[in-house]
């Protein structure tokens, strides 16, 4: 786990004036503090208020850190939202760690996993990922790309994760595994492309998660702080529910009817997410 | 695990003045360092001593924050104690991340869980298990509700917990289960008022805690220090049972009659209280 | 675990000055850092270079806290020297956290366990672990009573603790677990007095450790150092001999005549010792 | 794990001027700061590059600390580096917690493990797992020698380690177990000479890592970077197999064919090593 202090060096953050003016609309990130801060804005499109893509920005920031803060990310992996202003568009950092990631990392993406603007940053391999879940899924706002250890074992395993509590309510909707040399044979294991990318999202289907063999997991939801929380409550409710498999009992979890109530509130994991914020500062 | 520094920022405690003159008294909380400092303390009722109501709230602050800091709660989750001026009344934070409760967000509440004096300020949801527990416990005089990992698996398991030494010397009590689809049907799994929290009592009896179907536990105790020391090792205690039935072999539990004498100690944890409270200055 | 920082609290070293003109010996223990400092020394006696006492004093306050930061101790349990100027004496802190130990807080016990000039402060309950073990035991000069947690599976367990590794190779002369219930029936687990002590030292015989059922461990050594040694690799070990049990495969341990040849090494834990001290600075 | 902090006492690091003229070259290692800073050179050889001798004992430098970090090493265990200007030879810091080390502290050693200019600095006793590895292993230009605590069980196990995921493909190369006692009978389990190095060697084969009975581990790869990301998802794949094995289920490992393909990125961990570095900053 990160400790606060290994934030303080990201106080002062940099400006960010990423400029562009392209086709359809022209919009000025500026630069944003992890949270909150003094955010100053100048937009010239009308479609879109620059201050929301601005927050957008900086809770993607905050997602990144947050993820490594709570174990869930570490050198690797990634998180975006998605671009309300481009249909099938998103938001996701250069490909860096996320421990590091600053607003002015942060790219736009198209519909097919291009950079808009990349400037020389590099992208991560694995956008596809989430180009082709933002397809496919409308409700879909916000995607975690992970390789938090305790998803590894059930990635390698036909025991399927279920749902220990109501933290992870989201797990009794079941948590399908995609196995990458199904859909594209003999791999380096790396969704590289599009069409491994749709074959990820075929596998996840409607649901909020999928795990990769070998490899990680995807996480879905309808925010940045709910996929956060998704992520993070996966992670505890793996270990949880690896723990109560070892006990050689007789195990009840939670059932589907009581997870869609618990599920309905789609602030779930507000008080988390403020409180994982306040970390950060 | 929190770390000390975590906690640096809240040195400065902005000073609280809940004023109010409700029915049978008047009460001032004054502003409360989280463990000691300076309290200057006014109080407008003779029935209670101020001075032990400011303690009670700096103690009560102190258990929000050594709970997250020994890893008992996270973001979620709360602790109350029972309030002496009040029949069956209780103090509780507002709706919040406990890591962040100061003195100025302990509520009142009556003994059927209504706010006295909330100001806008939120409740928590789930009060109800804390005032249906004061009811029918004249002994209990704090209350912790958690979602400890640890204590995950064994609220799904038909494996009861069982006490594994003498610093969980309570366990050997009896850990019970709470199913509240028995008490309430399809839920959401919250103990969302009343009727619930009576079921939840009933089930805890006369004993020290009680675990809650894919939700967590409810631990109780004679005082702030002893309810935070129970949490704190039943967390542990549960842990190495886990690791001990892994092990295969027989075991030895600690028997109830050596409970029972260990349990005569009304101080049990005082060391460790004191420990916990120092670390947070 | 603990974290650098935790300790920066503690540089400030109170003077203490126990000054002592007793029977046989008079000795003035000065001020002492924690680890090396300057430490100014003035001793009424011949008998014993009052250096060595203040550096063994020192040691001894860094072995508390050193405990404490490898997670071997919590707020309970202790760490004790053998005194070199009083046959069957020894050096033990007043009964506080061990996290929290200065030189002040050192007392002098006489052979049966009895504080020498303790002045109102208070002894631990099980100090007779101490006296009893060095009684029998000549060739050992310091012990260490935890509840290290991955201790208590194994204290409950039939299945004994076993070498997994050189930095342990002590384990390989066997790990008895002492039972308080066959030595003094039914009990509040404490060993409270000297005959309990005695049963205790009993069952250790020559061995470098003893678990005790539904408590926690004894560990003794030739040294201040290698105390704290053994304390924390036998934690190491416990917690990879349980994980390799789950493994379910044949297991190879450390042998006997391997483990006496590595034991063989006087200062087998120097280079760590070296290192945990200079994390206390 | 360590944080940040811990790190910042060595902020100022001593200029070390480790002027030597012997044999066949002269060469001064100028003072390096952990990772860049400002490094001052001065080389006294035309062999190799003086700034690249420099920047491998910054490397080896921050390898050492990164490994602690990691939880790779603790106060014992030891990471080298081919050097580059000596057939056969490597730089390996003195006897020390890695912890520790400074630029200062690096040695170098010819082709036999004798140090070439100790000046009354002390060797590791096992410095023989490096040149005997070095010596028939071209390949190799660093190596890591680890008693990590999840490696253990599996070193005492006849259950071989598997290829959890992506980031340990190396793994499915399959990772032999080296039994000292097979080689050199009875021992204090150390790797003391050549001849336990040579098998050792043996058994590592072409492989990337070998386990060692009842002691630890070694680690080799292509580059400094390379070796520490190899140690420590090692470490993290061990942990998600015994969790796999523990679910019961059928497991499917990285298969080799999938590995191959993975390892043929020559930077496959550089992204975490460019964090790891960051951290130490």
């Amino acid at each position: 786990m990160i400790r606060f202090r290994r934030f303080q060096r990201f106080r002062g953050f940099e400006r960010f004036r990423g400029f562009r003016a392209a086709g359809r609309r022209s919009l000025l990130f500026a630069c944003a503090g992890v949270v909150a801060g003094v955010v100053t804005v100048a937009a010239g499109s009308a479609q879109a208020p620059a201050a929301s893509a601005s927050d957008l920005v900086a809770d993607l920031v905050a997602a990144n850190r947050i993820l490594v803060m709570e174990g869930v990310l570490d050198g690797m992996g990634h998180v975006s939202a998605r671009d309300p202003r481009v249909p099938g568009g998103f938001l996701l950092a250069r490909s860096m760690a996320p421990e590091l990631v600053t607003a002015g990392d942060i790219l736009e993406y198209g519909a097919n996993g291009e950079p808009i603007d990349a400037r020389g940053r590099t992208s991560y391999l694995e956008r596809f990922i989430h180009s082709e879940i933002y397809r496919v899924r409308p409700d879909v706002q916000a995607i975690v790309h992970c390789h938090t250890p305790s998803l590894i074992p059930f990635a390698a395993s036909d025991v399927p994760v279920r749902a220990m509590y109501h933290m992870a309510a989201f797990v009794a909707e079941g948590v399908p595994v995609f196995d990458i040399r199904k859909a594209g044979g003999v791999t380096d294991l790396l969704v590289r492309d599009a069409p491994l990318g749709r074959a990820l999202a075929k596998t996840l289907g409607a649901r909020s998660a999928a795990l990769m063999r070998g490899h990680g997991a995807v996480v879905v939801a309808s925010s940045i702080p709910n996929v956060v929380g998704r992520s993070v409550y996966l992670d505890i409710n793996a270990r949880a529910q690896m723990q109560a498999l070892a006990l050689g009992g007789r195990l009840t979890y939670v059932e589907p009817d009581e997870a869609k109530l618990r599920m309905a509130d789609p602030n779930e994991y507000s008080r988390a997410w403020d409180l994982w914020k306040q970390k950060l500062r």
